[in-house]
Order: C-alpha cells, then structure tokens, then sequence
C-alpha cells in the first residue's frame, strides 16, 4: 500500500543524498546509546545520506578526547547513513580543542551556554586563536550576541556559520554582512519555515509569523536548510509521544509540496540541502548515492505512534527511492533490510580541505 | 592665599588648552538653563578652554531641530569657553538628524537607552545610513552591545567613538578592533582612572580595581580622556552636595600628580586632552589659548562648599595661568572678571572637514 497507490498526475525526480548540517544526537556521548543509530536509520529512510551530529547546547557534545573516544565507540552500532562530528567549545576547553580538532568536522560555539561568569567574548576570541584557521566554525548565537561572534568573525577574517536562525533581526544582520562583505553562512529549521508561534502560542524557540515571513523573503540569504532540534524541543513542549528522530521524515515532503506550490524551486532544496553544506563544510560527493522523489500527487500525512505536527495534513511530494553507496536501500519511505552502510566522515576531509583552502 | 605660598621646588610647564570631550550639562535642553554656563566657567578655570557636550542619556539632549533651538537659545547667557553639541540617536529619530547634522559636531547613539522594543541593531543601522559619512559618531554601547555596534562600523566602514570605556572586557575588545584596523577610537573618563570600586563599593558605574588595573595597562589603547558624568553620578550615589560642575577641577591636578609620580608623562596628557579631541571630533586650534600649569609642588585639596573626592588629598599640580583667546581669565584657579567669550563651535567645522574627508 505505497504512495503510488494513488493514480493521480505526477512526476518523478532525481536528487542527490541529502545533507542534515544539524542532526540531534542527545545521547552522542552517553555509553551504549543507539541514538545515533535511530538518528541515522530515519534519516536515511527520509533521503538524508550524511547528517553532521549537532549538540542542542553543553550536553551530550564532545568538548575533548574523552568524549569524542565515546561517540566514536558508540558508532560500533553503526549508522545507516554517513555521519560526522563537531567538538563543541565551553569557557574553559579552547586549550584541548586543537587536540581533537583532526577528529572533527568543525568547532560547534553554542554562544548562549558559555559561562556567564567569564566574559564571552574572551573565551570565543580565545577559541577562534586555537582552532584551525581552515576549518568551519559554527555558533547559534542570537542578537547582540550574533554581532559580537560576527564581528570577532571579521577581525579575525574567518568563516562563520549562524545555525537556526530564527528572527527577522538576525536574518537581516546576516543579510547585511554578507552585502558587506563578511564570510557568514546559515542554516534555518526546517520547522522555522513551516511552522510558527501562531500554530503554537507560547512556543518561544519557534519564530512568531512575522518573524516567519522574513525569513522565507530573505530566501536567498539562507544557504542550508537543516533539521536541529527544534522537531524535538516542540514535541517535548507539547508533550507529544516522540523519539529522537522526530520531524526528519517531514522535511522531504514539505519542501516538495512548496515546489508543487510553486513556492520553491528544486534547485533551491538541491542547494540548500546538498550544494552548500558539501561547500561549506567541505565534505566529499558521496558516490553511488541519489534519491527519487516524487510531486504532485496528494497523500495524507498518516498518524502514527510517533507524533508528527504534520499528521492529516495533505501533502504533495514524497521520497521514493533511497539508494546508498550503490544499493538500493529504501523504497517508498520503507527501509530495506540491508546492513547499515553508514560511516565516520568527521575527519575524511580534514587534510584535503586544508590544503585546498590555504 | 595661592597655591604659590607653598616655598618649595617646582617647574611651570605650558600647555594648550583643553579640551573635555564629554561635558555632562544636564539642562541643555531646559529652556532658562543656566547649566551650560556654569559648566563652561568651572571648565576654563581648570584649564579647559572647549567643551563638547554629551549627554548622559536620552534625557537633557538634542534629538531634533526644536530640542536644539533651545540649546542654542540657552546660549545667549553666554559660556566661558567654547563648546559643542551633538544630537542624540533615538528609536525613532533616525529620520529627522539630517537635518540637523549641520549645526552639531557628532552624533551620540546612547545605545543602552534606545528602545528594547524595537531592534537596536536595525535603529542604529538606520542612524549609521542616515549620519553623514564624515561626521564622528559616538557611542556608549558596552559588552555585546559594543560588539555590536563596532561589527556595524566595521561593516559600514566607518569611524566610530566609544566613550567612558569602564571595563576589562571592553578596552580588550578595543585594543583587538585597533589591531585588526577596525576604526575605533575611545574615551576613558578621568574618575574611572582614580576611583574604583575599591574606594566606593556598590557603586557599579566605577570600575572594580582590576577593571581600572586593566585600563592603566591599555593606556595605548586610550584615545582621550574625558570627565562625563562620572562625577556627577557619584556624588549623587553618595548623596554629596553637588552641582553641574562637579569634578571638572579635579582633572589637572589629579594628571599633573601622576606626571610628577612618573606614572604619565605630559606627552600623555596633551595627547589625550588636546591632539586626539581635535582629530577625532575635527575641531579647529583655538588661537591665543594656553595654560601654565605648576608640576612637584604638593598641597592639599580643600574642603569646599561642593563635595570633592579628593578632599583632603595631597595633589603635586595645579593650573596657575588660563588665557583664552589672547586674554588671561584665569589665574592660580580664580576667575578674572572678564566677560566670558565662550561661543558655539558646533557648526564651525562642518564643511572644511567634509572636504578634507571625501
Ligand atoms: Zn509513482
Ligand atoms: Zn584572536
Ligand atoms: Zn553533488
Ligand atoms: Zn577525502
Ligand atoms: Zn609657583
Ligand atoms: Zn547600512
Ligand atoms: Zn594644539
Ligand atoms: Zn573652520
């Protein structure tokens, strides 16, 4: 009983794997967890082939050896998509970072769970002077705080990439560095763009819909689009049964049903979900891998035991077949019983990247 | 009854008038004030021959063609030196300060006083494009805020003044701009030199001694020196007696101390009190301006009618001869009874400085 049950006018489309800058691993550094594991299963169901593990603050992040020999040994359950690390900075480990810094993809800075006690700014300056000048850095900091990262961003002539963005105020500063000039990037939530606090009044981490519609005019300043843990924080707010991989199978379907509404292209959801995080966190094609999406053909979002803010609501495009590394491994949204595939890509890159930047 | 009764060694050195660059005149803008002129009074009797007046907040300033008409009406009771306005940023007045742009020296964005209703970011973007490139803008915007508003000069490339720097944090902030050749200069009031938290605990707007030890340590960093409201805001936290031109006499003597202590050299305080205003704020060279001020006579501050913190004190400088445009109108701290020749120098510069910039 697959989509293609319905015999309506569509069409079928090639894209290549997707990429998930900002997956939520709560139990990345938590001994014997299978978060990962669930993590990577449903997104490669859901057309992701390489998530970059994002910590949603302090907790459950690698800051230094010991817990990056943990997420690395948790791996030994290993992931159905490709899969790499940050290290996350705190106000006291910008002395250890360098040294797991050839383990990592980037330096995650989650501005706003830096001690207040030290000054922020001195412990962000001190973490941009101890991390490789080549690799991406990454922060979720909001307001004054964007501006003080940005400008740190620019004394020190490095790239910055603004995860969630979610206001009209920082998507317009981050507009505005770009029009001068400043190496800034950014990713929105999927859910920001969908949802508001007009769904869900009180939802302060979800943009107000006015904050919304800055955020879709502003399309050209976003340059990925990424999952995070907002799927996870509304589900927890709204006390809704739920796991970790909550929303991933959401994205797909709602950036395709804005393309058969004529308010996206498929070259906007192959850049922002492809093209730019390749480019901006410099990680390599993967070979063997690609999708096959359908549009336009209406189906109904179903209920299942899992909570989807989307469930009964219509949707116009769907995944269709998932192949990985030259297998086929999903079809229909339905996983196929092929051993997971996934790898460790955190440091693939590293070498060649440096070279190639400097 | 002259400091000069004291028989003991000392030398009369020369030098050019001074120049406060932050004059706190709370009626500026009350019509009949008579603020600005005791202001200016007690500041040629000290050695200050221009003012620049900035407001402590958004009360008491400039912000628009009528608030400034009564300024400049306040001025018919004539001041002793010359002196200067600025026009204040407000959350709504971005609009309406080009027109007055022409007869004020700079504009003061009091970035902890705009609305937090509305976007500082966007309200001093809005100022910066609607400022005249030429003109000096000031700011007292602190920690992230001053990250702020520096990655907004910065973006803008524009030149920016950061006044009464109190902290650590910020003159670091600063001396990291100047060295990645951000255009940031700063000011330092004179009080934050010499009191600290130490000396008066719970009063926040003075430095804590390791602030003050950290600005000492910047003195390279610090562009001017300033007296502002510091003063003021003090005697009031200790609910002293006081009036407008509190502090303003304890300048000198306070700098002239520390020469003769070797901890600054007059090259220090002619820099910060008379070459850097100038620069910075564009102002002309007032002819036939001078002071004679005594080094290495040590004698006590008296007790007065208006409180002092220094009372008490033992000071080695003092200001023995004012003349002020070819005219002595002050000798050994008295005011000679002459009529005082102070004028608006506001709009003086305007023009030539915008040629000499474009
Ligand atoms: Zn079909
Ligand atoms: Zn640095
Ligand atoms: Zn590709
Ligand atoms: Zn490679
Ligand atoms: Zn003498
Ligand atoms: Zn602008
Ligand atoms: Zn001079
Ligand atoms: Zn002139």
């Amino acid at each position: 009983i697959g989509p293609c049950d319905y015999q309506t006018s569509h069409r079928t489309v090639q894209l290549p794997g997707l990429i998930n800058i900002a997956a939520f691993v709560p139990g990345l550094v938590s001994a014997g967890s299978s978060d990962l594991q669930t993590v990577t299963k449903a997104s490669i169901a859901a057309g992701f082939s390489m998530i970059r593990v994002m910590p949603l603050g302090r907790e459950g992040s690698i800051t230094d050896a010991i817990t990056l020999k943990i997420a690395q040994q948790n791996t030994k359950r290993e992931g159905y998509c490709d899969y790499n690390f940050s290290v996350t900075a705190t106000s006291t480990n910008a002395n250890q970072i360098s040294h797991v810094a050839g383990e990592v993809g980037s330096l995650f800075i989650p501005f706003n769970h830096l001690s207040d006690n030290i000054s922020r700014v001195a412990a962000v300056e001190a973490h941009f002077d101890a991390w490789p000048t080549h690799k991406p850095i990454i922060t979720d900091a909001r307001t004054a705080d964007l501006a003080s990262i940005l400008l740190l961003a620019s004394l020190h002539n490095r790239r910055i990439h603004v995860t969630a963005v979610t206001t009209k105020d920082d998507i317009k500063l981050i507009a505005l560095g770009k029009a001068k000039g400043l190496k800034v990037t950014c990713d929105v939530s999927v859910f920001s763009l969908y949802l508001s606090q007009r769904d869900y009044p009180g939802c302060q981490f979800l943009p107000t819909a006015e904050d919304q519609a800055a955020l879709w005019e502003h399309m050209e300043t976003i340059d990925v689009f990424s999952i995070g843990s907002l799927p996870y924080q509304l589900a927890h707010f709204l006390e809704k049964p739920t796991d970790v991989a909550v929303g991933i199978s959401d994205v797909l379907p709602l950036f395709l049903t804005s393309v058969a509404e004529g308010k996206l292209t498929l070259e906007d959801i192959k850049l922002r979900l492809h093209e730019k995080p390749m480019e901006i966190f410099e990680l390599h094609e993967q070979v063997g891998t690609a999708l096959e999406v359908e549009i336009d053909r209406p189906y109904t979002v179903p209920a299942t035991k899992f909570w989807s803010p989307f469930a009964g609501k219509t949707m116009r495009g769907a995944v269709q077949r998932v192949t990985f590394k030259g297998h086929v491994v999903c079809l229909d949204g339905a996983l196929l019983a092929t051993p997971p595939k996934g790898t460790d890509m955190s440091t693939h890159n590293a070498l060649p990247a440096a070279a190639a930047m400097s």
